[in-house]
């Protein structure tokens, strides 16, 4: 009698989400991952797929002008989007649905599908967030201030969801994942369906 | 950063919840229980203070009229009842309080505290329901009877619930209410002391 639902998880920079979430994927592999569109190349050990379907250009637009996304976005250097119906398709199936998204994202898709519960994961602390951000020696100090003011600008954004998944440490930050997604699938069921089949043969 | 909430947890005769939550007594110690009063006799075995206060009709009569409780009800033989400072010293202190009542209690406990997480817990099917009531050699037909509707008016109010937690297997219907429990404790904070903390030292 599971209802399928649809989780947003999104944080700011820094906050650890991509691992936390490939971390949840292991772990409760009957919850569906919506795998985003993305028009950058594939990174080593991305899977076609699994971690992005990469996408041309040209194919990313033909999908914005027929509406097929439920949220996109455009960064430095390419555009990443989520389609409605890579979501759809697993509720459809019974699954629960989990899009990995930014915050502005998480906005759309609250808008499209208002029973979508959404979780907000942040470090323990902004300090913490600024030694993560510092710690990847990949970027410049113009980049890391950029990333910076972004992330205090996302947690403003906070109050739109309704779960706060705190990741210090990622086993206990996994667990919280978990929880959630176990108690929303516990929700008193709207359609009688349920109570039908309770009553069912009762003399 | 534990935000305590008072969790409800209701169900009709033959749900098995008070087992249910007497190991979910031993299976999450941190979640204070709410101890009722009563004005029948302690069974063997049952504890004064760890099962129910066992108070004299005089007094329970006195507490009515002082207006202690949150909820009572009038049995066959006797009172019962759950006081408004048991559960709210167990808030102020910070911990999550669990209180186990029957549907009516529910409904006034939500009336004080409508920030309670309300759960109803059923047996799989109405004809278990029937077949857990029957297995009870203590009864009359007539008392049995009188149980089994008044379970199915209970099952009426299902949809003041919040949570349906099916008691099939005891060991799943416990994790269920954990699981609801924790995510619970993980609700975006509506106070601004944990985001100030946050923000705290930042530079």
């Amino acid at each position: 009698m599971i209802q399928p639902r649809l989780f947003v998880v999104s944080a700011p920079s820094g906050a650890g989400k991509t691992t936390l979430c490939r971390r949840l994927r292991q772990e409760v592999p009957d919850v569906a991952y919506s795998v985003s569109f993305t028009t950058r190349p594939p990174r080593p050990g991305e899977v076609e797929g699994m971690d992005y379907h990469f996408v041309s250009l040209d194919r990313f637009e033909a999908m914005i002008e027929a509406g097929e996304f439920l949220e996109w976005a455009h960064f430095i250097d390419h555009f990443s989007g989520t389609a409605r119906k890579t979501v759809q398709t697993h509720l459809d199936r019974g699954r629960h649905v989990l899009a990995d998204v930014d915050v502005v994202g998480a906005r759309q898709i609250k808008a499209a599908y208002p029973d979508a519960v959404t979780i907000f994961v942040v470090p323990p602390s902004f300090r913490e967030l600024i030694r993560r951000l510092n710690s990847r020696g990949t970027e410049t100090p113009e980049q890391r201030q950029k990333r910076l003011d972004q992330a205090r600008v996302e947690i403003r954004a906070r109050t739109m969801f309704e779960y706060l998944v705190i990741n210090d440490d990622l086993d206990q930050a996994t667990m919280g994942l978990i929880h959630i997604i176990r108690a929303e699938g516990l929700c008193m069921p709207r359609d009688e369906g349920f109570w039908t089949r309770f009553f069912e043969d009762a003399p």
